[in-house]
């Protein structure tokens, strides 16, 4: 009686379903200090006090008809004129109000954007390795995602045959820096080569091709490497930004689209993406949130602890014959499989209760996913376990 | 370079937009005290006073990655089982919180029960005068809204008509008590007809009809009137539930389905409205509201504000010579427009500083509709314009 599509989606998800149980399992016989879970991209910090203060404020000073009540479906205009203010002075952009639409987290911005561009048939180029949820993001607009394959030399997107999968029926690109599986920040160089190929392209086939970057963990770089701002590259450029990591309030959904005024069709786009806000059932980005995000633009959740779990992890896995790059970003490390069948060596890791994810999952066979938003003693306890089961395996 | 189906929605959304723009202008020229915009169901009600000390509570005794992080995509499990025991207190139910979804606001809830249930080429079958959006929401899924026409007599659904659109196709069937626009509530006997025509065709045409219940404006009902609760008269019901209206919280997006273990494929249907929340990109309810939501369930906001309003303006309304009938819920009066076209009489009424939404919108041409959710002093300053306006159209 369901949907045939979801009967689809019911009938693949049961394995991810199973593996959760058996991650549950494994805690009540072992205790859940015993089980190491990596397989979550669920940060562990709290938000920063930033949060709760401002969240006290809005409640104690402004009227609460406002502060809970509807707004246009693009969100509070001052909310998204001090957005747009906070990234021109980040990032010297000149935008306004008019460019920013609150979003219901990421996920609700790229499906708002989608919804807006895509016609059945049309074509989303993106790189492996890449979250699983484009798929079906494309999928609900019966648009197709096409994965590039991915250098894994570098984890940079591959250009060369990127360039070769370009149609006339290619509406989108969609990239995620930094990458969540690799924890790689696209380069400078990269954008500049991405946007000089889409410039040919768009002229050669007289067409407009959107350049989607979907920025979740925007804020979340280490070792001081800049993110570059894609709208500076290619003005067919439109942002996705979430508040989930950097805030640290995933279950808020709240986050905001970026669309310059630069863009292809641009009047035509702001009015189609309020008007997707809205029919998709979204309405609007939830509102105290909204306010909450504008008083928070420059507060972070403590990168440091990321930073030392990443070090700790990247450091350790090294030194018992992992291989694997170092992410410059977000909070994933993309480990090579000792293993050929990735699958294969997350139920080998499962039996020392580490959980993994395999890279299978995000276009890039052969790799798995280890998230290290979890405690710093997490990562420690579980060292022993990952050195027994290189050992093993050699 | 928008999408084509997006390019009809951005043609045809111009004259709402206009309209709004009119209502801008008219109060930049006269004053906003002096134009009467009854064209918004926006509650002018503050939330109750539980909502903000639930936020309080929440936020200083709880631990914030929890307040603020993923949980289940269906939601918290001790919030819906909060819930599902306060609708069985109320109803005389058997829910537990496998049978509840928490979704973002009704609008959420309805696009995730589609995803979940709708095929292309599907229908839905609904009664006018219906909620616009419901058009979209269908459309999002490549299935048809078929709209049976009003009974403009009691405004309950003209069954005999709705027996002859049952086909093979018919999917579902969205109800929505307390009605926008009439204000009428669905009465015992209009649903147990409706679930006896259901069954038999259910079994006549061996297929499965789900019974779809909209109902952001169940707990907005007067004189005592109760809103029969849809699961009991008939298996396969679903009910959409938004704290939007009973709380004033229509900015934060918080509701809930209430899916029965009765109901045809219940498992199979479980899952996929758990997935469709996660990849139609809302995730899940927002995490902060969904635990408000849990300590306001006995909350509601002064009705007496919105009874008053209902009483002074369909008393005045009924003197001066308009025809309705006296809403028992929500916040709206279905007028019958004195000229047989009702976007004409919107204008005139416009000319007067009255601002309304014609019944077309609504299925239903030959009405108006006048959201009373506004100060009791802006319909005592408009009534003289009111009884003007009809003094000339006479």
């Amino acid at each position: 009686m369901i949907s045939k599509k979801m009967h689809e989606y019911v009938k693949n998800s049961s394995v991810i379903r199973a593996m959760f149980e058996e991650g549950r399992r494994l805690s009540t016989i072992y205790g859940a200090e015993n089980v190491y879970d990596f397989s979550l991209g669920n940060p562990n910090l709290e938000p920063p006090t930033e949060v709760k203060k401002a969240i006290l404020e809005i409640l104690n000073e402004e009227a609460p008809t406002t502060v809970h009540g509807y707004m246009n479906n693009s969100g509070y205009e001052d909310v998204r004129e001090t957005i747009a203010q906070s990234i021109n002075r980040k990032f010297d952009t000149q935008f306004h109000k008019e460019n920013i639409i609150m979003s219901v987290g990421a996920g609700g911005g790229l499906n708002v954007i989608f919804k807006t561009i895509l016609d059945p048939g049309d074509e989303v180029i993106t790189f492996a390795p890449f979250f699983g949820e484009y798929k079906n993001y494309v999928a609900n607009f019966d648009a197709t995602l096409l994965v590039v394959p991915p250098d894994t030399e570098t984890f940079q997107p591959n250009l060369e045959i990127f360039e070769s999968y370009i149609t006339k029926k290619t509406k989108a690109v969609l990239i995620n820096s930094p990458n969540n599986p690799s924890g790689v920040v696209y380069s400078e160089s990269t954008l500049q080569q991405l946007a000089d190929i889409l410039y040919q392209k768009q002229k050669e086939m007289d067409t407009t091709i959107y350049l989607i970057s979907d920025e979740p963990y925007r804020e979340l770089a280490y070792d001081g490497i800049e993110v570059p701002y894609p709208t500076k590259y290619y003005d067919n450029t439109i942002v996705g930004y979430s508040f989930s990591k950097s805030l640290s309030l995933p279950g808020e959904r709240i986050g905001y689209l970026v669309i310059p005024s630069e863009v292809d069709d641009f009047e035509n786009m702001i009015s189609a993406a309020n008007i997707a806000t809205r029919i998709l059932g979204f309405v609007n980005a939830p509102s105290l949130f909204q306010k909450v995000a504008a008083k928070c633009l420059d507060a972070k959740v403590d990168l440091e602890y990321y930073d030392r779990n990443r070090t700790l992890l990247y450091d350790s896995l090294r030194s018992f014959g992992y291989e694997c790059i170092k992410p410059q970003g977000a909070f994933y490390l993309f480990v090579k499989s000792p293993l050929e069948d990735d699958g294969a060596f997350c139920a080998k890791a499962k039996e020392k209760r580490i959980l993994l994810v395999p890279g299978s999952s995000f276009g890039c066979p052969g790799y798995v996913r280890i998230a290290y938003c979890v405690a710093y003693e997490t990562i420690q306890r579980s060292l022993p376990s990952f050195q027994a089961l290189m050992e093993e395996l050699k």
